[in-house]
């Protein structure tokens, strides 16, 4: 059988270059967006709505809807609570609809509306993602989400672990060199994931912030089984089992 | 003293969230059109042209000018020579004009002529780059030409390469996320380069059309002390010793 193709794109920058026709679209955002996402829907959220702009966000609490936004790491004043992965608590929104404002990940979403399916992938969920990805035999993009267009090594590192499972189940093969180079650093970030990241720009923009409680807990590995996916623009938990 | 500021920009479609207002930009296209420059120059070229089209690298051979110009890997049938650095000998260039046609590296010139001086970097003249860089105390962006807008092994080894000299002589800083990355893959590279690089897509297509003659060449450190840099457009050598 001829294997299937797995790619990375490093940067949203890039994802012009790619043709998501047909392809399972992985988008990796670790710090903090995905992680957030599949937070919220292991404690029971709905549905997600990611939303650009703040002023679109205030328009959805108007509306009844229960609202994560920040901006530069404060939590706008009509927001509910802000992108923090800690906020989506089990009594704050099982059986929710949360509008998510994430300019970066709604844009990004759009991007891959050729896909066959666009998810969300997280360390958090990492196992129950890549079982899906091999039953469902998809070429694959991985998507870092990455920061303002520029390449993030958080992202790059958790595209490695993906790869590095995809490879090893044989099903696969990459001529990409963004596939070789997240093998490689995941290869040397995998025995101390946290201190690999505390070099990552980000992991020190969140940090000045008072934003970085959460680190940690966004670089573990499978804690739910729950796949986002998107479905019309919106996010819903795609559970296959 | 404050130290310099050291970026790598992993493909120009990230370009514009860099500022390169007062850097030094050096430009890294390894396989192959860096490591042309740099032996055109060293065998005595006077300047080049960089040519976006080959209509355009057509009227330069009709005015007279000798012409490098592939396409898909064939030299085009007005021209002298195709893109091989080997093509760039003593006997054909010595005080010579040359037009090269090059889309992306005429593309990738044109999106830094902000910058404090845009130079071209390979692995041929890396001791004589960085020693420059060195005495001239600017920030610096490490600047991969990539592939079609995509992530190039090849060239974030070299980045990896420049930023490693850099960074160890204790004048530059980082809080780029690329640098990271390029540090750590040259670290993988580093000791077996060539086999390295076998991985690389760029490798593959050379050899496809059976280019890769010159790869060993392109990979070699130090077999030139010439710097080209960009001046109004055009390539000409610098010489600061």
């Amino acid at each position: 059988m001829e294997k299937l193709k797995l790619e990375v794109c490093l940067s949203p920058a890039m994802f012009h270059r790619y043709d998501c026709r047909g392809n399972i679209v992985v988008i990796i955002d670790v710090l903090r967006a995905c992680s957030a996402i599949c937070t919220a829907f292991e404690n029971g959220a709905a549905e997600i709505i990611p939303v650009a702009e703040a002023e679109e966000a205030k328009e959805y609490k108007n509306r009844g809807y229960l609202v994560a936004a920040e901006r530069d790491g404060f939590t706008l004043d009509f927001a509910d609570f802000g992108n923090s992965p800690f906020n989506f608590t089990r009594e704050r929104v099982e059986g929710k609809t949360i509008a998510y404002s994430t300019t970066n990940g709604t844009r990004i979403i759009e991007m891959t509306d050729k896909s066959y399916k666009t998810i969300i992938g997280a360390f958090l969920n990492i196992s129950s993602v890549t079982e899906w990805i091999l039953a469902e035999k998809k070429d694959v993009i991985l998507f870092c989400a990455g920061w303002k267009d520029r390449f993030s090594l958080e992202d790059t590192v958790c595209a490695g672990a993906y790869a590095s499972r995809l490879l090893e189940s044989g099903l696969f093969t990459t001529i990409c060199d963004s596939v070789h180079a997240s093998l490689d650093i995941w290869e040397i970030a995998r025995n101390d994931l946290r201190g690999y990241i505390e070099k990552a720009a980000q992991r020190s923009r969140l940090r000045d912030k008072g934003l970085d409680d959460c680190i940690d807990f966004c670089l573990t590995a499978d804690i739910t089984p729950v796949i986002p996916v998107v479905e019309k623009g919106k996010i819903v938990p795609l559970r296959y089992k």
